[in-house]
């Protein structure tokens, strides 16, 4: 029911298809996020519109509200949404961590007080295949513990050991046949700690592998050393998902290093607060410059707002406070997203990929303030080391 | 340029077809209000796909931001907005009334300070009629001052002298020919003040009339019969315009006394609000019940919202207050009255139209607190009388 297969490699980056229940997706791929049951802002037609191919759900916030149960009586998140294709659920852990109040972490799993009305949670990785089963997503996420960054080693190294036994219960109460569990590597930006979560992790053959605990604010020049060490430990035969990232050249440079899978809220929430993704970094559309501007956010983006609207008429949406203005924009970066992984996935398909990213790069980071034409991170993720 | 023909009558009820530069369209018509260049939350796509003919667009919101002559550089409203259909704007008057601060009114026009910034802004007739052919509309409205309700009969007196002045400066400064520039009714709730107003204005032979000063907190049954009344005076073979109305109810009770034409921001003031328009009346989302029910709002509705989601989907997204829901049930609202201007067409040319309004308002109207099935303006006015 679920297929993984590799169609073209070029260097560590690879372009594949995976195959679910609701649908098969070419990765490299990135994933909107559909918080609380819907992409901000966005349609479920207009989802399909843009090429996405997988949506994300919250299950710490689809528990509270409006509860699994509701979601399932819907048939789960396709039915619930509307967007008919496959779906991903994390594993509620890390809302948990974020949003959850009075957290307490025991073996047995997490109590936290609801961000909504306070009252107490139980989150446990049998609770929280529970829910995802009911959610009904293609991919689900093991119920793991993000450590917050800088935590101590001893700290992070006994918390991806229970993540481990997490990992074990969450496989054990999992009944259902037409959804995939992706295990997560932990070990923050340690690669011994990185070692020791993967030998214990790869051998449990989930069919995907998700790489977690980064972008939670260690630099880049430390997350994707961490990124491209994980990945190479992982099987080649596996989807890789990087958690909760990102922003375009973290895309770029995950893809480099043989991620196939992204998400992040970063394009839809900076399109709320009114900047643009374009090929020349990211576009202020709350300066004056686009008052008065009457081409599109970027005349190669085949977007609804970029083939129908000026940056003028959007930077006085936007100006204006009209809910149409978060709307455009959100529909824009989302889609930018996803012709960039399009076109990395060409690339790669072409040979290119190194020369690709290295233009895209060239373009993208011109205006960075001093120092090379490329930050180094970025230059040696797309020569493919770590 | 502008040509009015009527198709069919049904009483005093009328379908017609309206020709203007930016398209055909079909009357009874409901125009849905873009005030700052944006109906709240809707694409210009969707205004096409839910069957909008004309579109408002505000002249005082347009004339602060982003300013005329940055619409009239993208070719008018309909290269600025995208919609690419005819629009409608007001003279800017009403808007002056209601928010403007520090306004003075003199024979001139009106001396205000801008809600945005506290500038000071002039508008005369003169300054009206500039703008709004920057805005670039196909139907400009004449400028006027609308009293407040209540107001002292020799205040509606004069102030309506005061607006057939002004509208033949109007008409002395507009330029363009093809723009159609309608005439105001004014008069408040008085006969013989209305009368007074028809006389002075018919004269002017303008290719359109509105019907001004009304749903400004008189009641219904103060209103309808002010609406009956002028509108029996208008030309039969010009269009006439109802301003800032409606509610469905009026809709239904402005087209049986031979209305045209429509507009409000209530079905997207409402639809922010989580109401949603039905032939049962106003569904209230917010309420408990709707958080549990499989079906659409409206399962004989054809809009995006009704035709892929749940009552529970929507009411979910509005309690986790997702942008997503005010936009859905705005469109949903829109349509609704879409759809029901469509209903009284057909009624009209198969010759049931009062029949179809008073089975149509026996539903709408079933869950009223007590009295007669229907309230007696609306009886009235769906048998033509005023």
């Amino acid at each position: 029911m679920f297929e993984f297969e590799i169609k073209s490699r070029d260097g560590r980056a690879r372009t594949a298809q995976f195959t679910t229940p609701h649908g098969t997706v070419q990765t490299p791929m990135f994933m909107p996020v559909g918080t609380q049951g819907s992409v901000k802002g966005i349609s479920a037609q207009e989802l399909k519109d843009i090429g996405s191919q997988m949506v994300l759900g919250n299950t710490y916030h689809l528990m509270l509200r409006p509860g699994h149960e509701m979601v399932a009586v819907h048939g789960g998140l396709p039915g619930f949404t509307a967007y008919p294709g496959p779906f991903l659920t994390d594993s509620g852990g890390f809302q948990v961590m974020s949003l959850g109040h009075m957290r307490k972490i025991s073996e047995e799993g997490v109590v936290f007080k609801s961000h909504l009305d306070g009252s107490p949670v139980h989150l446990t990785p049998e609770r929280s295949v529970e829910v995802q089963q009911g959610l009904g997503a293609d991919v689900m996420m093991a119920f793991d513990e993000c450590p917050p960054f800088p935590a101590e080693v001893p700290y992070i190294k006994s918390s991806l050991e229970r993540t481990v036994r997490w990992l074990e219960r969450c496989l054990k109460a999992k009944t259902r046949e037409d959804q995939a569990l992706f295990a997560i590597v932990q070990g923050g930006i340690h690669r011994e700690l990185r070692q020791q979560s993967l030998d214990a992790t790869v051998p449990f053959a989930t069919p995907g592998f998700a790489i977690g605990g980064l972008a939670v604010g260690e630099s880049k020049d430390e997350m994707f050393p961490a990124v491209g060490f994980t990945a190479r430990g992982l099987p080649e035969n596996k989807p890789r998902y990087l958690m909760g990232v990102g922003h375009p050249e973290d895309l770029v440079a995950g893809i480099a290093l043989g991620v196939d899978m992204f998400d992040c809220v970063y394009p839809t929430r900076t399109g709320r607060f009114g900047y643009a993704l374009t090929d020349d970094g990211r576009l202020n559309m709350n300066s004056a410059a686009p008052r008065s501007e009457l081409k599109p956010i970027d005349p190669d983006c085949d977007c609804y707002a970029c083939t129908h609207h000026t940056r003028a008429y959007l930077a006085h949406l936007i100006k204006a406070e009209e809910m149409l203005a978060p709307r455009l924009l959100s529909l824009h970066n989302l889609r930018y997203l996803h012709r960039l992984v399009e076109r990395a996935r060409a690339a790669i398909e072409a040979g290119e990929f190194q020369t690709w990213a290295t233009e895209w790069g060239e373009r993208y980071f011109r205006n960075r303030p001093a120092g090379a034409p490329l930050p180094e991170w970025f230059a040696r993720a797309v020569r493919g080391e770590d």
